[in-house]
Order: C-alpha cells, then sequence, then structure tokens
C-alpha cells in the first residue's frame, strides 16, 4: 500500500478541522463593537488551535516523508490520532465560549494530551513496521520536544482546577516550542537531535 | 478513465463526512461537568460512526488498489456507496442525542446494511468490469467479513425494537470484526482468504 | 499551467457541496416515526441534489480528460460553474423544506439552468483554448444532452407556477437522462454522438 | 520538502472556505419572494467573497509553479495566510446580516488587508528561500497590483465610517482589477510585468 492517499485523507481531514473551527466564530445579529467584543475568547481559543493543527499538519507531513510503505497498524494509528485531533473544534468552542474556564480549559488540555499520545503511537508504529535501522527512528533522534509536550499538558490540566491562567500560559509555551525554528534552541538545550 | 480522481474524491466525501458528524457534539453554554454528562451517547455512537468510517475508507482503499480503470458502471456504483456513507452523519446524531433509543438504533442499522449492500455493488461491478480472471475476485476470496456483516445489522435492526443492547453490541462486534488484523482470526476460522 | 489543481479544486468543491447539503436534514428531538416523516421530502431533493452533482463531478471528469493546459478563462469559466454549484444546497433545502413549493421549486430548477449554462461556457471555452482540431470539440459531437437539458430547466421553471408536480418530474427526468448508459438510447435516438 | 503536500492542503482550506460561506446563505422558512430579499445583501456578500477567494486560489497556483521546494518559513507564510483567509466567511456573513453597515464593512477590509500582507509575506519568504536569481523574483516583476491592492483596502476601511458604498466599489474594483486579463491593463498603465 502507498502512502500517497494515507496523505490525502489526513490532509482532508485536518483541513476540514482547521476549517469548521471558525464556524463556532457565530456572526452577531447587530453592527456594533459590543457585539464583538464578546467573540474574543472564542477568536482567541481559535487562533491557539489554528496554531495546533497547523502544527500537527506540520510534523505529520515531515514524518511521513521517512515512510514508504504503509502498515495495518499504521493506518489505524494514523485515524487513531486523527479522531483526537477531530475533538479540538469541540474542546476549543467550549473553552473560548466559556471565556477560559476551569473545566473547559482542562478538557482541552486533555484531548491535546490525547493527541500528542496517539502521534507518539503513530511513531512508534511506523517505526516498528520499518524494522531495525528504521529511518524514521534515525530522524527522531532524542525527540525531546514529543517527550515533554505531554508533561506540560499534564501539568496544565491539573493547574486548571487552580488558576487556569498557568494552563494557558502552558499551551501557548508549548505551540511556541513547536514553532520556534530548531537551531535557535540548539543553543539553549545542549542534546537537540530532532 | 484513471482511478485517481475516483480515489480523491471518495477520500474527500468520507473526510468531510467523518468530520462534520462532529458538529453533532454541540457545544454546551455552561462550563460544569453536568453540562457535558449529556453528550456521552452522541459521544459514544461519535466513536462508532467514525470507526465505520474509518473502516470503509481502510477498505475501499484495498479494494481501489486492485482496480486500473474506472468504467461508468463502477463510477456510479462508487457514487451510491457515497450516498448511505452520507448519511451516517444523520442516523449517528438522531441514535444519539435519543440516548440509542428503538427506531433511531434500527434506522441506524439501515444505513449500514444499506452502505454494505452498495459495498457488494461496487465489489461485484469492479469484478465485472475486470472480466474473466479478475484480480479483484482472487483477492477478495470467500468475502466470508463482506456477506456476514450484512446479516449482523438485520439482526440488529429487528432486535432494535426488543432490547437496543443488543443491536449496539452488534454493532460494536461487526466493526471489531474488522478491526481485529485477520492473521488472529485465521486460527480461529478455517477458511479465510480475504 | 497543469490541469491537476484544478481537478483536485473542483473535486473538492464539489465533495463539500455534496456532503454538507446532508446538513439540512437537521437531526430531529424525538425518536417517533411521526418526528422522521416531516423530513421526507427534504430527503427526496437530497436525493434529486445528490444525483444532480454526482452527474456533474461525472461529466466534469469526463470533459477534462480530454484537456492538457489550462489557461486564464477556462480557469474563470471552471470557477464560475463552481460557483452556481455552490447554491445547490441552498435551493435544495429551501424546496425539501417547503414542500416542494411554487416558488423554491422555480429557483431550484433556475440554479440548475445557470450551472447548465457555466458548463457550456467552460465547454465553449476550452474548446476554444485547444484551437482548430478541438478533442473535446469531436468528444462532445452534437452534444444533444447538454443543449436539451437547460430547455427542460425553463420549461419546469415555468410550470413551477402552474403545477409544481411537472417541474419535479422535468428534474427528474433530465437527470435519468444523463445517468442511463448512452448505449441503451443509441436505439431511441438516432443522431447521438456524445 | 516537496511542494506537493502543500498545494493539496492549501486547496483543501480554500475549497471549504468558498463553500461553508454558503452555509451563511440561511434557508427561510416560508415560500414567498418576501422571504428570500432579505438574504438579498448575504448574497451579495457572498459573491465577492467567492470572487475574492477564487482570485487568491489562482494566484496561489500560480505562485507556486515557481516554487520547488517547500522550507519551514515558507509553511508556516502559507499557514498565516490561511488563518486570515479563514476570516472571510465570518466577516462576509457579518457584513451581509447586516445590510453593508459601517464597521462589518470596515472589518471586511482589514481581514483582505491582512491577507494581502500575509500573501506578499509569503512571496518573499519563497524568493527568499530561492536565493539570488529567484525564479518567482522574476515572475513577479514590479507586482504593482500587489503593492496597490493594500492601499486600495486601507482607503475603503477609512471611508466605511464615512459611507459604506465608496468601500464596497473599492472592494469591487480591486477584485476586477485581478480578474481582468493583464494583456487589457498593459494598454493602460505603461509599467507592467506582472
Amino acid at each position: 500500500m502507498t502512502k500517497t492517499r494515507l496523505e490525502a485523507f489526513s490532509d482532508g481531514v485536518i483541513a476540514i478541522l482547521i476549517t469548521i473551527m471558525v464556524l463556532e466564530l457565530k456572526v452577531p445579529h447587530g453592527d456594533s463593537l459590543d457585539e464583538l467584543r464578546p467573540l474574543t475568547p472564542v477568536f482567541l481559543s481559535y487562533v491557539l488551535s489554528f496554531v495546533y493543527l497547523g502544527i500537527y499538519w506540520n510534523n505529520h507531513h515531515h514524518m511521513l516523508h521517512a515512510v514508504h510503505s504503509v502498515t495495518g497498524p499504521v493506518l489505524w494509528a494514523n485515524l487513531h490520532l486523527l479522531f483526537w485531533l477531530s475533538l479540538i473544534p469541540f474542546t476549543t468552542g467550549w473553552m473560548g465560549e466559556n471565556h477560559f474556564a476551569a473545566l473547559p480549559t482542562a478538557l482541552y488540555g486533555i484531548v491535546l494530551f490525547m493527541a500528542a499520545v496517539a502521534y507518539w503511537i503513530l511513531q512508534q508504529s511506523i517505526i516498528a513496521s520499518q524494522g531495525a535501522g528504521s529511518l524514521l527512528k534515525k530522524a527522531v533522534g532524542t525527540d525531546w520536544k514529543g517527550k515533554l509536550s505531554p508533561f506540560f499538558y499534564l501539568i496544565a490540566i491539573g493547574a486548571a482546577f487552580w488558576t487556569t491562567w498557568i494552563s494557558e500560559a502552558l499551551y501557548v509555551f508549548t505551540a511556541l516550542l513547536w514553532l520556534v525554528p530548531d537551531r535557535r534552541i540548539e543553543a539553549v538545550l545542549p542534546r537537540n537531535e530532532e
């Protein structure tokens, strides 16, 4: 089985997810600035999730670059990842509409955590399918970002019930961690092979 | 006619279907756990349908692997399959919102049954287009899964009016039948060539 | 410019249109058959439009087969066709929700008519871009279906204000005209080169 | 990294955006012409945004033609462009529903302005990635359209608070500027190398 359709299908699902989130930005009936203001938290959570889905699409893209043939387990691990990503529009909408309240903020983190786990499972199933001398295994290296991110999400989930701003800050920080090009981070962190 | 656009179009439709189902998970207005709880059946039916659409995408993918040219009847048989799949978000939403009541559960099975029939018609029309020595005919083999599934759906439809949990169990069991890798089943069932 | 992205974009738009129409099938709150019955006209108009969009996708597919390079006018003629097709979910929903009332039925025909005109413009702009000895011109032949369909839509639009069942019958009949394989029609109509 | 998936993903997002805008055309409950009339401004703003998204798709298509490999900055510049385009359905709906009132008209222009800036950043990041002798740099030429458009949007944003018809006229005019084939404009404007 070739990877072309797997890529096309994943691209399709992520493109739809990134776009239907904007439907949560409900068009207000009035035309004043006061009508627009309550949408601010919905807009901010939209921006955050847009960036996260962009990161996932970007990383997915890179990961599949090191793949040649797709096995059954890889295909289902990919669908499993898409499942958790598909819940992001829901958690984004809930968090935005409730102005970053505790429970929605925690649930947002839970879905991010599950997506990170699903991404890791997908990575492992590809490495397993490639056997010894796996190209992806070499490319991934120590994968400190992939290992650190779920840890940050867990702290954010716990912190949400104490003060949600720590959680939000952690979500933004983790996103930035992936956005900033590695070369800059290389100087800060001694062992970075990703 | 080549199969590339048929694959791309089918992938697009299935990717959209699997994603718009999540729109039935309406964002609740409050931020408490009590607001989230009523969504449980909607979520469970979403998971079930996500798996079913994933199985269809997966099988569709495999089936088209054995195809080289696409004839008119194959193209329309494919659209016919997509039509029944397109009703899954509706039946999923209806079954979820009504907490797995009898009629919605039966209708869910009817659409699954029709999709299975449509899949069989597509398979037959491809085999017919390939003539004697059809590659797909050999690949399909006895196709015991494809033959058994519609039978399970029919039982589930009937059982829904008696007790819906039998129906739900059958829907889950049939999905698992397709998910579990064949090699394990090979040991249990003597004649399995799919 | 190659035609690959034009095909991919058109496939994407048509796949989305054919799928979002199903969102007009609003999930009823109750679980009885009485709740489902009012959806019948919405469902029937959905089936009709599904078939029409399937025909357009199919024909679009065939037409682009005879195309090698895409010029600016062809690209905009294609977007013009997609524009009219994009209004089909709206007219479908309006006609279905109003149980095939006069005005919605007429508007449904107007959009079908405009889509047929847009398809013809696209065909002509491709033929023009290919110059003398156009491959598509030969393939299209007398194009009696393409010439007859807009005429049927016009009759249906007029008939809607008298009795809508004639309009609906004409919409169904025109769709069948495109669905039925040409070889059968060849026997009935003496001059058919499409 | 190849550009195929970047194109496919961008096509997917733009195809979805151009299509979900039509969901703002809410199906009216009654079947009379009076029910349809209030939709006129929503329809007109839909047509305008359809043309704008068509122009962006078209230009994006052309720009990527001159690209061979995709770097990290190009990928994120592309996602940044898609972000601003993803807000067009929202601003279109708000402007249409409020019959081209001042603030929604201004916001429509702000998003168009930001999309134009994002397009320019994408262009620059591609040129930078190609180094000296960039193919795209030559193809873009003086890029008078790309430089003039944001200027027109800024005037339109300011004019919206005085009289919105100037803004609308500027939005339509700028769209026409991109639609009209360059050869005609060549005669009018002496220096046009785009």
